[in-house]
């Protein structure tokens, strides 16, 4: 592990990220509020940044260690230096403004605001933006990072995108980055296009339609869409938050031409019939208890199922009211989440496709020892170890799970409380049930409650093994300090240093 | 599939089991109580176990496609036949009775009596008797059957007992069953023994034995093991519930001289250190808060951990008034149960523990892609099938889990109560949390849901796959239907049906 390489590397990130903080410097300027919050972030990134590049000396490229800790530095630096503008305006201290930074850059959109009517439209911006530049960086990492890292069955996506190798990484992650952000981009202006014509103004419109493509589900409004009260945005904020759950190279081959793209795949299928099925349950459980009228129902069903499972997290109902199985489905389905190479989070649609062929090949091999089944996925047999990898995969994170639940309730939290705003914090959707159910906010929670449920968090949205790899003894053996400049020369020139 | 051969074994068991129902009868005698309910369960049983043995012909040896059907029918049986005693002396309709006979022969000890002291001593004396027997049945089911069937990493104790091997399944069966049983059987006297000596009454001694060695759980009083007020009695308990969550082939090798037995069992240490991290976070979380006497504490955090973990489910506290981290912890405990071998429920020590170990493999398989990792237990590598097939198994698990529990809620039952309710039985437990608490009783909730969760309490006890393979198709494929004897004889001798 070359440090001094991934902290050079965290420097030009954090150049970027000062850049990224003047949009919503404008976005102040244009409407006559304090730049300060974010002029003084900008300059605190592009600093550090800064001095970073200045005092290291990077090697001349990055193995596979180094890509664990430049992925999990560079969200973690997002969360807080993303943090610095709500601390600077005066909103929060810093744990809660950790927990809501590291909400949008995770696109969770777990909010610890009891109201955001008060906010400035430069700090809501800020909110939207961070989600909508983490949707970004989860496209990138999920189809072009992981799947070389290695990460729970993530080789699956390793052709997925045209000439993707191990040698040459970078510029192939951009490449691929040009691409998949060209999907996004479109994704995003159109729903914007299709907001205002619902009436919403360009603020907004953008606002959401940021939050949106993110599956991050921060909103401007403390009800969330049911602000809007209007049954048009709803069908259109649902239409793109099922499509931001979908995998961006499907988009992209569909935007190719290819129309059949998304239900050859296997893995949109499942998802497909797993969020219906979902709705199915919530129509007939609604039905004459919740809504009388057929359209309401499916209306507030529909978009409920969908923004829960897709971990967006926005609200149109107070789904904490439903019936138990409906509340028990909601919460078994943000472990589904969106598909892999999508922006949506939880455990992802293919690995528990995977999981259930799995238990199929069981029974096939209780049935018939001695035949060699194999688990197939989108007519391709899947190699053993990548099997594995899911089921390892799966293993770690109902682990992770149980450890924070336990962490948040010895604070005295209730378990459903507990658990649930585990579940949304790990699967990155937003609210959960009871004390942190859609109409409440994580704010009351305790602050060591809080600092859990970022880990979740980051933790959830990072794909797990690549934040855990990091607190392992084996990992950090053979690290390299990083040679700082103001060194002495032959030291710093060292090779084999 | 030989269905002739599975129902002729059945008409064996039926008619050992009418023998079996002789005993209660014979307690009723004893105490003056009314002897029809169990002379005519005895009498029906008996009956059909009679006409399954005269009508069928069965072929020479049995396979192991019959296996399945046979442990399956077997308990479902026991369940059945065993119902007959409540129902015919008027204390329970069919479903309740069914709930409450497959709660004793699974050795759950869920309970619909609202209160138990009204009961016969004949009727209780069946509830512990059928613990009792049920709990016989899971040693040798576990040590000598399931091993040989291949179902969930069992195959990891194909070796334990001497000369176990695939061929010759019956006579070995019945030397292994005969080694247990008296291991089985010294336990039970020795703690009837320090129960007189704890001033409990011989009926008491016994009847509590009987359940404390099953894992059952059911006792003779309401306010189970509380109502006897008793530390001395607690502490005895305490011990061999511990006793009874151990492999019983340790036992065997303990009591042949063999001293190191226990501590050398990888199983065994994980198993004393799980339930010892649990003992150690209720001491702290209860201390001040419901005890304030330490000794108070132990005594009473160390039972219901342990009763919790070995799944027994006696109660000496109400620990649905704990604090959160206490209830969540002890219905994660349910889920870690007894030892493979013991009387205990749940998914079994050894396979969280393989569980956590993958965890570490997967681990060092990201840090070290290339190298040929392995799962190490006891001193050997698992091989890679075991590690599937262990992992296989709780991926049914947590699907049955939730499937079951959507089904409970789907009536309208708190998540809570409906989760642990599921949790209790799939883990053979006994009480849950919340409706299903302590202090309550499964008696209020809606047949149906007494329905799945006495198949929660038969699928959990025979290890799922056992049950879950009969519902797959290709089971059924080459099913031969049974060639009852008034068919005409030329049918009957093809050799190839």
């Amino acid at each position: 592990m070359r440090l001094g390489t991934v902290l050079y590397i965290l420097g030009w990130f954090l150049l970027f990220f000062a850049a990224a903080l003047l949009v919503p410097a404008a976005i102040a300027f244009l409407y006559g509020e304090p730049l300060t919050p974010f002029l003084a972030s900008a300059g605190i990134s592009a600093l550090v940044g800064l001095g970073l590049l200045l005092s290291l000396q990077p090697a001349k490229d990055i193995g596979y260690r180094e890509g664990f800790a430049v992925v999990v530095f560079s969200w973690t630096a997002a969360g807080v230096f993303g943090a610095l503008p709500f601390v600077f305006a005066g909103y929060l201290g810093f744990v809660d403004a950790l927990f809501e930074s590291v909400s949008g850059f995770t696109t969770t959109g777990s909010t610890v605001f009891s109201s955001l009517e008060h906010l400035t439209k430069s700090i809501h911006f800020w909110r939207a933006f961070s989600q909508w530049l983490g949707g970004m960086g989860i496209i990138v990492l999920s189809l072009a990072i992981l799947p070389l890292l290695g990460i729970g069955g993530m080789q699956l996506y390793q052709a997925e995108m045209p000439g993707l190798t191990k040698d040459k990484l970078a510029p192939r992650i951009q490449d691929t980055a040009r691409i998949l952000w060209g999907v996004y981009i479109f994704f995003t202006l159109l729903e914007v296009l299709l907001l205002l014509a619902g009436g919403l103004d360009w603020y907004e419109s953008f606002c959401h339609a940021f939050t949106t493509l993110a599956t991050g589900g921060f909103s401007t409004r403390t009800a969330s869409i049911a602000a809007f009260g209007s049954a048009y945005v709803d069908y259109v904020i649902v239409f793109f938050m099922f499509m931001a759950g979908v995998n961006f190279t499907l988009h992209y081959r569909f935007l190719k031409g290819d129309f059949g793209a998304y239900f050859r795949s296997e893995e949109f299928r499942f998802y497909f019939w797993v969020g219906l099925f979902g709705l199915l349950i919530c129509l007939i459980f609604n039905h004459g208890r919740i809504y009388q009228d057929p359209l309401e129902n499916l209306r507030y069903s529909l978009f409920q199922v969908w923004s829960i499972m897709t971990t967006t997290g926005y609200g149109t109902a107070d789904f904490d009211l439903w019936h138990p199985v409906c509340r028990l489905l909601l919460l078994n389905l943000m472990f589904f989440g969106g598909m892999a190479g999508s922006t949506g989070g939880g455990i992802k649609q293919v690995r528990l496709l995977i999981f259930f062929k799995f238990i199929g090949f069981q029974f096939r091999k209780l049935i018939h020892p001695k035949a060699v089944e194999i688990v197939r996925y989108d007519g391709a047999k899947v190699p053993n170890e990548i099997v594995q990898a899911v089921l390892g995969y799966m293993a770690l994170y109902a682990l992770v799970f149980m450890g924070a639940s336990l962490l948040v309730t010895a604070q005295g939290i209730d378990i459903i409380t507990a658990t649930s705003a585990v579940a949304a914090t790990l699967n990155n959707i937003g609210p959960g049930l009871e004390g942190v159910g859609p109409t409440k906010n994580f704010g009351w929670l305790p602050s060591f409650s809080k600092l859990v449920l970022t880990f979740c968090m980051l933790a959830g949205r990072l794909e797990l093994y690549t934040v855990a790899i990091l607190f392992t003894r084996s990992y950090w053996r053979g690290l390299r300090w990083p040679v700082f400049r103001f060194r002495h020369v032959s030291e710093r020139r060292d090779p084999f240093r």
